[in-house]
């Protein structure tokens, strides 16, 4: 495990999750369980502390976030031994234009509607810790840290 | 989705459990995140209804379980669009016997000392509920339901 870094850390962690298409996102339910499902990474090539998914706004998912916004989202990247998993808070975005800039047509599949519809929830996690485990090492970050300075 | 099943789920799990070597493991963090870690799916061919996980006992998993033991492990089957995931109650075995049916050679990778050494935690995963999504159809189950009868 090498040492625990600061947000000086969020271009490594970007890397990994270029790779990855897919996540397991977990939220805590109201039953005291934990639940995770598949979450397309939206596409996110360009990651610097937050990622960003779109849900059903009546759906599971959105209920959980609003009575507990803690979540973590873990990833794998394909069938190499790499996996990062970053926790946060997540907040949902209710903004119009927030939610065309982020929308792939991708989403489609599941949106038909696009993301004008009022049922499209966008969510954002801001990540506040990350744990990666990879073929060139393992690390963590607090990304509550500002970037170390010398 | 299919309609949720109660335990006459579980041969369904297993086929998707037994096509997967690792999983992402999540808990309840005492800073109020959650974690997730891969573990390794322990060769676990046959599945009913418990998973098994070798950890350090003076590690943070352990620690996390002792002080909230609801965990959910989620698990990808390679490249193919097969996600499940198995919510449930963890628990930590400290029997001898237990410790080495469970122990794989492979495990002497993270503890070269074999299932006898002190610091060697088998941890037990009964699961109450689980979700999964595949190509051939989505579905979910409460595993604290017995087989239903007709």
């Amino acid at each position: 495990m090498t040492d625990s870094s600061g947000r000086e850390a969020i271009p490594e962690i970007a890397a990994l999750i270029k790779k990855i298409d897919l996540c397991l996102l977990t939220t805590s339910g109201d039953d005291g369980q934990l639940h995770t499902r598949p979450m397309s990474n939206n596409g996110q090539v360009e990651w610097e502390g937050s990622s960003w998914f779109f849900a059903p706004n009546d759906g599971r998912l959105v209920a959980e976030l609003q009575a507990d916004p803690q979540a973590v989202a873990g990833y794998r990247a394909g069938d190499a031994y790499d996996f990062i998993s970053v926790s946060g808070r997540a907040t949902i975005e209710t903004d119009a234009e927030l939610k065309k800039q982020y929308w792939l047509p991708e989403l489609e599949r599941w949106f038909p509607n696009g993301p004008g519809d009022p049922n499209v929830a966008l969510i954002r996690l801001d990540a506040e810790h990350a744990d990666w485990w990879t073929g060139e090492g393992d690390g963590s970050a607090d990304l509550r840290r500002p970037v170390a300075t010398s």
